[in-house]
């Protein structure tokens, strides 16, 4: 698929609200290509109890990218994506809008692709981080997805 | 802290509509008692793309005990709790609202609060499972908490 400009600005609203409880947390897809993402979660919306980014949307945050990288990197009429494992370590309190960034490497993609092919399913996984907007590492997490080809 | 009818009744109310993030679930508190808690998403506001619960959703149930455990089991003016790690395995896809349980023995809780009287802080961790209408588990998660003294 080719990703043009229209593609890439109607996957990016998709994302953001295609979801309603992913909707709710005013979440936006700052930038999005073949394999990569950027996305922001907004303070405001997402306040706790004791001032700092409720929990769960910070795991929202470092959930979602799944869905971006799938639909960049691999092709929906063959598979489809579930999320099999996460973990997130909270290292600080966010205080202020908090960012993720994930890359999925192209030809790491084609050697997933290929294992799903034959094998009707494969995992994959990365690591991401969660940053404030002075750039300080808020939580890390641990993300474990499975690609399955569609009717295996 | 005596847990009167009125104060459990606060309680339940503070927990599913405290964080504006959380009371947009539409989580419900069914059962609060000192050291137990027994929470139900609906399903019908957490529905995501592919008509099962939203990851995120699942989540945010299996982590809000936490401020239930908290809140029936230590003392509130002398320590507060933070989240530290949560991991969570989705095992099968949620049709249905989904409801967690969780118990903190009280002779387990007076020993981290004792621990956390005297280091400043403890860590102390569950397992928990998320299941659905007909008594499936659909995810497992392991929580990390750690309990903090005031002013330490």
């Amino acid at each position: 698929m080719e990703l043009t400009e229209e593609i890439i600005g109607k996957l990016k609203h998709s994302l953001a609200t295609g979801i309603p409880a992913v909707a709710r947390t005013g979440i936006e897809v700052l930038e999005l290509d073949r394999g990569y993402v950027k996305m922001r979660m907004p303070f405001e919306p997402n306040i706790n109890h004791v001032q700092i980014m409720y929990a769960g949307s910070l795991f929202t945050l470092a959930e979602l990218p799944g869905g971006a990288i799938f639909a960049t990197s691999f092709d929906s009429t063959r598979f489809y994506p579930i999320v099999r494992d996460m973990s997130i370590r909270f290292r600080r309190p966010a205080k202020t809008d908090v960012t993720v960034e994930v890359r999925l490497d192209e030809k790491e993609a084609a050697e997933i692709a290929a294992r799903a092919e034959r094998d009707g399913k494969a995992d994959y996984e990365w690591e991401c981080q969660l940053k404030d907007t002075t750039g300080e590492v808020v939580a890390i997490t641990k993300n474990i997805y499975q690609l399955r080809r569609i009717g295996s």
